[in-house]
């Protein structure tokens, strides 16, 4: 692919999406973002609305996507992503990671564009094996309540690979771990944001079960720099690549840091465990590092301070 | 409900279809059949065309449904479902266990209708665990080959539980192992037809690998009738249930009793294995002897000695 690319990215105004666009903006491309603002929020796009290099289109992916310009990659982020959300939307959350992925691999094919595919730690499901190389084929429950999330990921990468099989498509998977940064939303239910929003408010931080679980938290930048060269780099069509920090820490150690950080005065309480929460969930990066030359810099303590201070403004009366 | 029912079946031309529909309108139900032929075929249904409570409409359920009449009950069995099948039609697999499944179940939702889905044992993958019970949550490559067929599946499940607990609606799982007996096509590309073709030409009888994997084969009658007690039971909603012979024999064995049966004089030859192949495949039925009362009753040798009969008649001259 020559440079600039014209890129599509679905799920542009989400968090991640956001990140990603700017990224690409950033680097000289040009960016068609798409979003129906389902989770994602207009607050995350409107520094971009000034961009030259970037166009907005307010669009539900489940529908068939006529694009006329020319597009060299498509990047399908667009899902509700916490728990909180698919469990909201758990019908439309396999509408967009099923006909979403069929109207953007098609219409990837008919542009010829390359194709990037977002998917998530969460097909790995009640992992058996840690931490989780990509040739692990996951522990997930078809028919419980995170399955709308979980199998529509999973389904999704199979169709991908279809398409690749079957159209010779250049097609990447990324399965995005944990990632926390500034433009999560407050109220997303997702634990970073949960524990910064009631340390910053003086509340109880809340905790489902003991807290002994562990999870790996990627700082944001980190994972943008890890999908760019995912989507950019030339000979990996084919690959699902595991993104995410490998650096494990329980959820009661990162409740505390975030009360240290803060300054907080707030306790922990705990709460009943989530049903198929999972115990520990961490990712092998292997292939990452030697496919990519990719390896997440940013420690837990200043990816924290950053999306802290983030916070603290947003919440400023 | 009540009896007579109005029983919408897609994939009314396949195997297990036909033999379906038949078992309904034998009940003194009405059958709405829907097929597109992809797989199924004409001759499957020629006998019940001529009967007064069936109705055949030719339709790609990937397409949106719409049917006039009242339905009581909607079993969504269509999909290419022996792997020479989905290898073949990959993304069409992948279509009629997703869009086929959101119109089906939208169908349903909207006539207040019962929903039967057939899962298969390939959900399962390259199980762990043997027997498989239902709540072993299987093991399945999400990326390879087969990842067409089972994740479809997969996907189908989650979506089935998803619009039971949005929607209340009834909803019933069947995952169905492997099945055989009359109106199987010869050259279909699974075991037993494979077999017993070659048995009656006098050609060598092909096995992938050793022959030492097992499977377990239910005659489809017990099937049958499995499916049927599923699907008009009331106080099932929200179940997934196997439904299979808890027989298991290995692949050799059965090679060397349809070549006994047929008296035939063909050898054996082995040839590579299949990839994601699974070396044993054998369902628990706990759950569908307590709850449906059901068992296989027909053992190998007589449901072998009637489905080469079968194939005798449909391959003489």
């Amino acid at each position: 692919m020559s440079f600039p690319l014209t890129v599509l990215i679905t799920g542009c105004a989400g968090f991640i999406g956001s990140h990603l666009c700017e990224m690409f903006v950033s680097e000289g491309h040009f960016v068609i973002g798409m979003d129906n603002f389902l989770t994602g929020t207009q607050d995350n796009i409107a520094h971009l609305l000034r961009e030259r290099r970037f166009d907005f289109i307010y669009y539900n992916v489940v529908n068939y996507i006529y694009v006329q310009s020319r597009i060299d990659l498509v990047i399908h982020l667009a899902c509700p992503a916490s728990p909180a959300d698919y469990s909201k939307h758990p019908i439309h959350t396999m509408k967009v990671d099923s006909l979403g992925t069929f109207n953007t691999l098609g219409l990837a094919r008919q542009k010829g564009a390359r194709y990037l595919f977002a998917s998530s730690s969460e097909i790995y499901g009640q992992a058996q094996v840690h931490p989780q190389p990509e040739t692990y084929f996951g522990y997930v429950n078809p028919t419980g309540p995170r399955s709308v999330y979980s199998e529509a990921k999973r389904f999704s990468e199979a169709l991908c690979m279809a398409y690749h099989r079957q159209h010779s498509m250049d097609i990447r998977i990324a399965r995005i771990f944990n990632t926390y940064g500034p433009k999560m939303r407050l109220n997303d239910g997702r634990v970073v944001p949960s524990l910064i929003s009631s340390a910053l408010s003086g509340e109880p931080l809340k905790i489902h079960g003991d807290g002994t679980q562990t999870r790996s938290f990627c700082y944001i930048d980190d994972l943008i720099l890890g999908l760019y060269l995912l989507a950019t780099k030339e000979g990996l069509s084919g690959k699902s690549l595991n993104l995410g920090s490998p650096q494990e820490i329980s959820i009661l150690e990162l409740a505390k840091e975030i009360i240290r950080i803060s300054s907080s005065t707030s306790e922990i309480v705990h709460l009943p465990p989530r049903p198929e929460d999972p115990q520990r969930r961490c990712p092998d990066i292997t292939l990452a590092r030697t496919l990519l030359g990719w390896n997440p810099t940013i420690d837990i303590s200043t990816g924290l301070s950053k999306t802290i201070e983030f916070f603290k403004h947003k919440t400023a009366p």
